[in-house]
Parts: C-alpha cells; sequence; structure tokens
C-alpha cells in the first residue's frame, strides 16, 4: 500500500482557517462525548528543562483517534532555540502520521507545524465562543510571533475584531505584526503596547503566545468579564492570579497538570484536578455549564487549550481526505 | 531539507541481525550510563483491551534520544488482530521519525515492522549474554511465529544453540518455523512439542512471544538456572511464578510496570519497583552486579525486555547514516 507524503505548502493548500476551526469545535465536541480519544502526550526532553542533552529543544509525541474521521494518528511536534533559530527556522518542527484504525496501515505522513499553528489559533477562539454572548471583542496578545497571527485569524472567524492590543520584547516584531494582520481587524486597529500591563486594559479575551520564561501578566491586571488564554509552554501569568481566579477550564486535564501555566502550582501542591472547573470539550458538548462572562459579572476566567494531537490528527483526516479527492501530494511504498 | 523515505525492504537491506546484536547491546550501556533517554511509551488503545474503539488494535509511541549516535525519533508501532489479519497482513506495523536533535529537523522516515522484530530478538539474546557464563545453549520457544524467528537468529549471533524446543498453539506452524530456522541450530536440532510443559525441560533460555491472553508458563515448570524471557504484551506466566522468581530483570522499570508480565501483579498490589533486581542496561554498564546464573544454583531467574523505542530509534539512526552513504530510499520535502 501506498502512503501519501504531504508538504506543509500542499497540506496548507487544502485548509483554510475556517475549516479547521470548524474542526476544532467538532472535535472537542467529540472529546466531551467521549469519542475522541486522546492520551497524555509524552515529553522528550531535548534541553528544554533537562541538563542532557543540552540542546533548548524538545519533542511532544501526540498521539489521538477520531471517532467522527475514525482514523488514528500521532503528531510528533517540537520547538527548540539555539541552532534551530540561528537557521532563521521557525520556532516549531513537527510530522504526523496518519493509520488506518482497523488495519494499521499508514495512510499519510505529512508536514504539521502549521496545522499546529493553526489548530492553536482556533482552540482559544472556539473556546471564546462557549465562554462569553458577544461577537464584537476587544482583543489583547502577548506575543507577535506566528501564534499571534494564527490566533488573530482563528478570532475573526468567530469573532468582529473591533480593536487589537499587541505587546511584543520586540517591538519591530510587533511593527511587523501590524501590518500582516491589519485585514482581521475593523479598520486595521492596532494598538502596539509599550508594556505589557497597557494590553489589558478594555480586552474581552488576552491570549499569550509567547516564550516567556517567566510570568508577565500580574493578579492584579485582569478585570472581572476577562478571559485569559495563557498558551505558552512555561507559566505567562503569575501563581497568584491563577490561584485567584473564579473559574479554570482547560481543553485536557492530564496534559495540563502537566505542563504550561498550571505546571508550577501544581507542583508546589498549591492546585489539583479539582481546582479546573470543567474541560471545554464538556462545554461544548453541554456535559458541563458554565455561564457566559457576562453573567458571572464578577468572575475572572482562565482558559488553557494547551494543544491536544486529537486537534491535530483531526485536521490532518480532512487534509487527507481533501489529498485523496484532489490528487495532491507525493506518494511512497514502506512496506 | 529533504527527508529521507526509507521501505522495510531498503532498511533491512542495511543492516544484519549482527549489526542489531552490536547496537543494542551499546544502546543498554548508553541506557545504564545515562547517556540514552526513553521515555515511558504512551498507548492508543484501539480496542485492544478498551470497548472504544473496538478494533481489536493498539499503537505505541515511543520516542528516544540516542547519545552515541546523537540522534532522536519516535517509533510509532502496534498491533491489531481482526481485519489487519484477515488482510494476511503482519502483526506488527510501524514507522519511524528520525530527527536532529539539534535543529529538529526531520531527517528521514521509515517502516521500522522489521526493525521492531530484529530488535526484539537482539535484547534478549544480549541479556542472555550477561546472564550466563554459558556460549551453548538449549533455547526453548512459546510461539512459532515472526518474532521466534527473529529471537533465533538474534541468540544465534551470541550462542551456539544445541537444540531448540518450540510449541505453537498451531503446529503447522511451528513445522514451518522448523524449516526456516534449522540454519541457526547445531544440526538442525529442533523439536516440536505437543504441549507447553514439554518445552522447558534442559533449556538454559525460554522465551515467550506469544499473542497468549492468558498464562501459559506455570510456576512449577521452570527449574533453577534458567532464565525465562515473557515478550508479549499479556502476561504469559502465572503470577505465581512471577512472585517466587528469585531475580527479575527489566529492560525499562516504567513500561514493565505498566504493559506485559508484569501488569496484573503490580495492579494487584503484589509487585512493585522494589521487586525489579536491576535493569538489563545497569548490567551491561556494570552499574549493578548480577552473579551469573551458574554461580546463582538455586535461583529462577525472569528477565523483560519489553522494547524501547531507544533500541528502534538507535538501530533507525545507523540504517540511516548507511543509507545516506549509499544512496539508497526516496526523499521528499515536507518543508
Amino acid at each position: 500500500m501506498k502512503t501519501l507524503l504531504l508538504s506543509q505548502k500542499e497540506a496548507m493548500s487544502l485548509i483554510t482557517m475556517k475549516d479547521v476551526v470548524e474542526i476544532v469545535e467538532k472535535n472537542f465536541r467529540g472529546m466531551g462525548e467521549g469519542n475522541v480519544i486522546n492520551p497524555t502526550k509524552v515529553n522528550l526532553d531535548l534541553g528544554e528543562t533537562s541538563p542532557y542533552p543540552p540542546y533548548a529543544g524538545y519533542m511532544n509525541a501526540m498521539p489521538a483517534y477520531i471517532g467522527w474521521e475514525n482514523v488514528a494518528g500521532i503528531k510528533w511536534a517540537g520547538g527548540a532555540l539555539g541552532k534551530r533559530k540561528a537557521l532563521g527556522l521557525p520556532y516549531i518542527s513537527s510530522m504526523m502520521f496518519l493509520v488506518d484504525p482497523v488495519t494499521l496501515q499508514f495512510k499519510s505522513v505529512m508536514d504539521s507545524a502549521m496545522i499546529t499553528n493553526y489548530r492553536t489559533g482556533a482552540q482559544s477562539a472556539v473556546a471564546m465562543k462557549y465562554l462569553t454572548k458577544k461577537r464584537n471583542i476587544t482583543f489583547g496578545l502577548y506575543g507577535a510571533g506566528m501564534q499571534a497571527r494564527t490566533q488573530v485569524m482563528a478570532f475573526a472567524e468567530i469573532f468582529t475584531l473591533n480593536k487589537i492590543k499587541v505587546y511584543d520584547v520586540y517591538t519591530p516584531a510587533a511593527e511587523k505584526f501590524k501590518k500582516d494582520v491589519a485585514q482581521y481587524v475593523k479598520n486595521g486597529n492596532i494598538e502596539i503596547c509599550s508594556v505589557p500591563r497597557d494590553v489589558v486594559e478594555d480586552c474581552d479575551a488576552i491570549v499569550a503566545v509567547t516564550q516567556a520564561q517567566k510570568p508577565i501578566v500580574e493578579d492584579s491586571w485582569i478585570r472581572p468579564k476577562q478571559v485569559f488564554f495563557p498558551m505558552g509552554s512555561w507559566q505567562e501569568c503569575t501563581d497568584e492570579f491563577i490561584l485567584n481566579a473564579d473559574k479554570i477550564v482547560v481543553d485536557h486535564i492530564g496534559q495540563c497538570l502537566h505542563r504550561g501555566a498550571l505546571k508550577h502550582v501544581v507542583s508546589e501542591g498549591k492546585f489539583s484536578e479539582k481546582d479546573i472547573y470543567c474541560t471545554i470539550g464538556e462545554l461544548v458538548a453541554g456535559k458541563k455549564k458554565l455561564a457566559y462572562v457576562e453573567d458571572r459579572p464578577a468572575e475572572r476566567t482562565i482558559c488553557i487549550p494547551i494543544g491536544t494531537g486529537a486537534q491535530d490528527v483531526a485536521v490532518g483526516g480532512v487534509i487527507y481526505q481533501r489529498a485523496i479527492a484532489k490528487g495532491i501530494g507525493g506518494s511512497f511504498q514502506f512496506v
């Protein structure tokens, strides 16, 4: 049997952000209903936090089974600074296998770095759809890299963005970002903030997509009715804000307890599974109820869609079907 | 950057069982010394034990970093009965990614089903080398499938096989096996046993490579100085034998506690990490001492090399180097 090979360019030519937003929502529903299976990812530390090997990187193995597509797959994705950055390569490197879950034959191998960026944007945008009644919002961003761009693209599929406020440690990056995403914002209304604190004022949703290794956002900055999405691998807000937040919603409990925003408070024994209100999947599937932020006027919400292989595999499955239908991609007989 | 693609046939044309035995030994040493990193594999259950999805299969994600080769990779491998078996496909389906651990660029995608079979044979053969002084042995086998063949091939690299005794639930499989592996045994001396108990008598090493879902080998059968290798995904010997064995050696503690021979006694609370004497890596690296079975004349030993991604990735790394040197394989530009 031949296996379909898809480059990043080919894969992304077959899907739009609108598609990805729809797939991600359907997939959250499947996770809530139990027909999307997503084991906790396993990390290979290549020096991101471990002393050996000393390469300032990591790779995460993220397998999943998607019931509504009847496909299984795995994304192997990671990031590295150091030499990778020096070569001018993007932070994320990622590939994916898809198999027929019945015969285990390998259907496809594809690049999945841009899929990762797209679904990461879609995850928070879809979550926000279930957290607020508003469809016109002011949007705050920490970080002005590739993932900030896909956040904007995804939010713009569901919301009218009245304004974007953005902060990046490297101001020229924020300036380039402003030009690149102007088309997604009403009247190109984008404000570059010179200090982190200025971002949050008036925002409905605030997304942090940074490589920051210490907290940026402080407890006192975030106001009632605001939703904060810390998407980074490290903790982008203070322990205090996490512990004082009124509702915390995540995409995957096992993963969120061991990576990203919650890792530190969990390791300190200050936070555990019982402090998570519900999953995004439970909200989308209607298995758990959470009032819209407008109806919880005193509450502050943190939402952490840290990223699941299920979202990648589901997007990959749709790309695969379209590639076959259109005859796009290469092929190789591995066995 | 182009990624090298290797079919099963191409990959296996670049390596011999002798090579694999050498790589596996070197890799055990690396695991013992700490420069081979092997996180516990993560299982995607496709109906092997879970009710949903109902496909009688599984896939294991097995990432690793190999210090002595400076390569990182992941094998995604599984097995399925049902439709896969009906199609006449081998039980194991497996592919592997290799990356440069510094830049995270994907160097290769290759089939790894036969690599899995080869390294599985080599793992127990190399372990036996460190457990006995003998280099002439009588070898017992439960199961006469592909993995039984690679066990024989690997043991024959280290030992003179005076005799093989084999049992398979399906006698014609044992008869075909006898013909296929005759070349690896002194005078083609292979005895097909009609009942499981007959295998163990006089054997130095007994390897179980079956798909049995309940114990075959009983406590009373195994004698002092014998080494039993239960290699299956399920428990191939009774709880009683595991609990009465004098020394238990494994390849990977985390994995062995949660899959295969030890899973049941661990889940019953009768066995824990402290009951494992040491790892094969610790033996090979000289970090732990265990007298040869001849010098422990009253003791019975169980050795469980359940299989690590590190062994696959290390073999894949050597195959990759040779493929590049010889210009073998296809290529594809994924990104």
